[in-house]
C-alpha cells in the first residue's frame, strides 16, 4: 500500500489516522457487534456517535448557545435553494457578494425564489497592479448598498475554484445593515481557523472538503432564523423541523457523521483551531512563496485575498501542463489539475494535508522548473 | 470481534463480505493511493465506481432503456416533497394508497403542493377473520376511483413499520387510469425480488435498508417524467438536472455509492434477484411459521400481504417484552424492538440477513416460549 499526496479540491484527503481507525472498526464498532453503517440511527450507539460529533464541532468552533447545529444532506448546492426556502418568509429579496464561481452559482439559484441584489462583484478592474482579472479578489461592499428589506446578505467565505478567501467577514454594522442576517457558505474553509460564528445568522457547507465524506451538510443557524420558511419548503430540509428532530427527521447520513466525528477528535487532539490555523498559514505561505519566486508559475489572486485552502496556479507555458501533471503523479502528487473554468493547476491543502505533502509539492515544482528552464 | 445477528429496520445489516472488502480498501483503493472517500467525484477512479454501480443496479433489476437511474440525497422522506416538486407541473392533485405509516407520511407532505386523493385506505374493517385492524392489509383500489387529472398514483411497496407488502403492483389498465404514472416508494423491498420496473413512472427509496449506507437515495424515473418540475423545485433535486449531470450536479455521496456498488456485486455473485427472492421467501416463511405455530407470538397482518422484509410480532403477554429483548441480546440477536407506533418486536430480514440469523431467532423464540409457558 502506498498513499499519495492528494490535492483534490473535494472530496479530499482525510487524516490517515481517521481512515485507519475507520478500517479497524468497520465490522465491529466498540464491541457492538455491528458496523456503524448497520446501526439504527435511533439506537444508543449511534446516538452516542452523533452527540459526540455535535459537541466536538461546537467546541472546536466555539459556537454560542444562540446557534444550533444541524446535520443535513444535499451539500452546499442543495443549500443554494434550501437557504432561501428557509429564510424568505415575508421577504422578496436578498443581497449577495459575487466573488467567484460558487457565489455566482448561489445567486443564480436564488432567482427561483426572489430578487438577488448583487451588492459587490469581483469584476475585471484596474488597480495599482495593472489590470486585475475578474474573480481574483474580494470585492468591497459600499456602506448603504444593502437594501433594508433584504432577507440576508450572503457571501462565500472561500471560493474553492478561484482561490479567493475572505480574511475578514462583512461588518454589518459599518455597512448600515446591522439587522440583516449574515449568511456564509463555508464549505471549503470551515474549521481551517477560528471563526466568528456569533456574527452570522447562518453558516453552511458540504462536509467533503475539511470535515469528512461527501453526502453530509452542516448548518449552523441562529435560533431566530428557524421560523422563516416558505410553505413550499420540504419538511426534510426545513431547519425548524430538522432542529426539533435532532437532525433525525429523515435518516441522517450516519456513516458520514461518524467519520466527521473522528475528524473532529483528530482536530482536538492537534490542539484545536488556533494550532490548525497556524499550520495552515505555514503550508500556504510555503506554496505561495514558491509560486511568487518562480518564473514559471503564477497565481493572480490579490495577495491579501489569497485562499489558504485552495491554491490555483498557472504555468506561464501552458504547453507544459500535461507533462507537469504526469510527472507529479509519478512523484506521488495527485489530483492537481485545475478546475476547467480557471485552467492550470490547483493544490488544495486542507487541514488533512500534512506539511510534508506541501514540501513534496514545492520540491517537485522547483525541480520541474529548473529542468525545463 | 463478534458480529451479532442484526435485525434493525434501517440502517440495517450489510453483507460481511462487503464490509471486509471496504475495510481492506479503506486507505488505498485498487492501488490508487487514496480512500474512495478522498477521490474527486470527477476523477477516473470514482467515475469507474459510479458507472459500475449504475450498470449493476440496472442489470439486477432489468431496468429498461426508457428508465433512467439517478443517485440523489435526502432519503425517501426527502422524496415525499421532491416527487411532487418534480411531477406536479400542470396538475393540482395526485392519488394515493394509504396502507400504513410511511404512505401516511407521504400523503401528509404532499399537501404542501397539491390535493391528495386517497383512493384506498387500510382502515379497520370486519372480514372473515373478524375485526381486522388498520394498517394490517393492502387496501383495494376501486376501478374508476383515480381521477383522470391525477399527476400520478403513489403507493408504498412495503410498509416497513407495519409489515405490509404489496405482492402485486396496482394494475393501472384495469383501474381505468392507464395514462396515470405509477409511483412507488420501494425503500424497504427494492432488490428483494424481481420487480416490474417498466410499469412504473417512478420508483424511489432510501438506500439504508437493502442497498447500503444511509445518505444515498435511488430514483428510477421514466424518461417522459423528467420535465414536469415546478419552478420552485431546487436544481439539486430536479430530476432533469440530476440526470443531465449524470448524478453529479451536486457532489454525490461517493462513499455510499461505492458501498452500494459492492452490495450489487454481492447480489450478482449470489445469482441475482431470482435466487435472492427464493432465499427471502424461505427466511420469511420460517419466521411466520414459528409465529403462527406459537401461543405466545402473534402477527396480525393478512397472510397474503405479509412483508417478506419486516416481520413485526407482538408477545401476547406484553409484560415479557423487556425480558425477551434482553435475553435476545444475550444470545447475539440485536435491534429487535418494534417501532413505537406498533409496539412489540420487529425482525427485519433484508437481503443481507443470512438464513442462519433467522434460524437463530426462531430457535430463541421457541426456547423463550417454552421456558415461560
Amino acid at each position: 500500500m502506498k498513499r499519495l499526496w492528494n490535492f483534490s479540491a473535494g472530496p479530499a484527503v482525510l487524516p490517515e489516522a481517521v481512515l485507519s481507525q475507520a478500517a479497524a472498526e468497520m465490522l465491529d464498532w466498540h464491541g457492538s457487534g455491528m458496523s456503524v453503517m448497520e446501526m439504527s440511527h435511533r439506537g444508543p450507539q449511534f446516538m452516542e456517535i452523533l452527540q459526540s460529533a455535535l459537541e466536538d464541532f461546537r467546541e472546536l468552533l466555539n459556537i454560542p448557545e444562540s446557534h444550533k447545529v444541524l446535520f443535513m444532506q444535499g451539500g452546499a448546492i442543495g443549500q443554494n435553494a434550501i437557504v432561501p426556502l428557509n429564510l424568505l418568509k415575508g421577504f422578496n429579496s436578498a443581497a449577495f457578494v459575487k466573488s467567484g464561481s460558487w457565489s455566482a452559482k448561489t445567486i443564480k439559484e436564488f432567482a427561483r425564489y426572489g430578487r438577488a441584489d448583487v451588492v459587490a462583484e469581483a469584476r475585471e478592474i484596474k488597480d495599482d497592479s495593472g489590470v486585475r482579472a475578474a474573480n481574483t479578489y474580494v470585492p468591497s461592499i459600499a456602506p448603504g448598498s444593502i437594501s433594508p428589506g433584504s432577507a440576508y446578505l450572503h457571501y462565500c467565505g472561500n471560493e474553492t475554484i478561484d482561490g479567493v478567501e475572505f480574511k475578514h467577514i462583512p461588518d454589518m454594522h459599518s455597512l448600515g445593515a446591522a439587522h440583516v442576517p449574515l449568511v456564509c457558505d463555508a464549505s471549503s474553509n470551515i474549521l481551517s481557523r477560528p471563526m466568528d460564528v456569533a456574527s452570522h445568522g447562518l453558516i453552511y457547507g458540504g462536509a467533503q472538503k475539511n470535515i469528512g465524506p461527501a453526502g453530509l451538510t452542516f448548518v449552523i443557524v441562529r435560533e431566530d432564523q428557524l421560523d422563516r420558511a416558505l410553505d413550499v419548503c420540504p419538511s426534510a430540509f426545513n431547519y425548524r423541523t430538522v432542529y426539533d428532530n435532532h437532525s433525525m427527521y429523515n435518516t441522517p447520513p450516519t456513516y458520514a457523521i461518524y467519520i466527521a466525528g473522528l475528524v473532529f477528535k483528530w482536530l482536538k487532539d492537534m490542539g484545536g483551531l488556533p494550532v490548525v490555523a497556524e499550520l495552515n498559514r505555514k503550508k500556504a505561505q510555503m506554496l505561495y512563496e514558491a509560486i511568487d519566486g518562480s518564473a514559471l508559475y503564477v497565481n493572480r489572486v490579490r495577495h491579501a485575498d489569497r485562499s489558504l485552502m485552495n491554491v490555483p496556479f498557472q504555468l506561464r507555458e501552458e504547453a507544459l501542463n500535461a507533462e507537469f501533471l504526469s510527472l507529479a503523479q509519478e512523484r506521488g502528487l495527485t489530483q492537481l489539475k485545475g478546475h476547467k473554468s480557471v485552467g492550470g493547476m490547483r493544490a488544495s491543502i486542507y487541514n488533512a494535508m500534512p506539511i510534508e505533502g506541501v514540501e513534496a509539492l514545492v520540491d517537485f515544482m522547483l525541480t520541474f522548473e529548473k529542468e525545463r528552464a
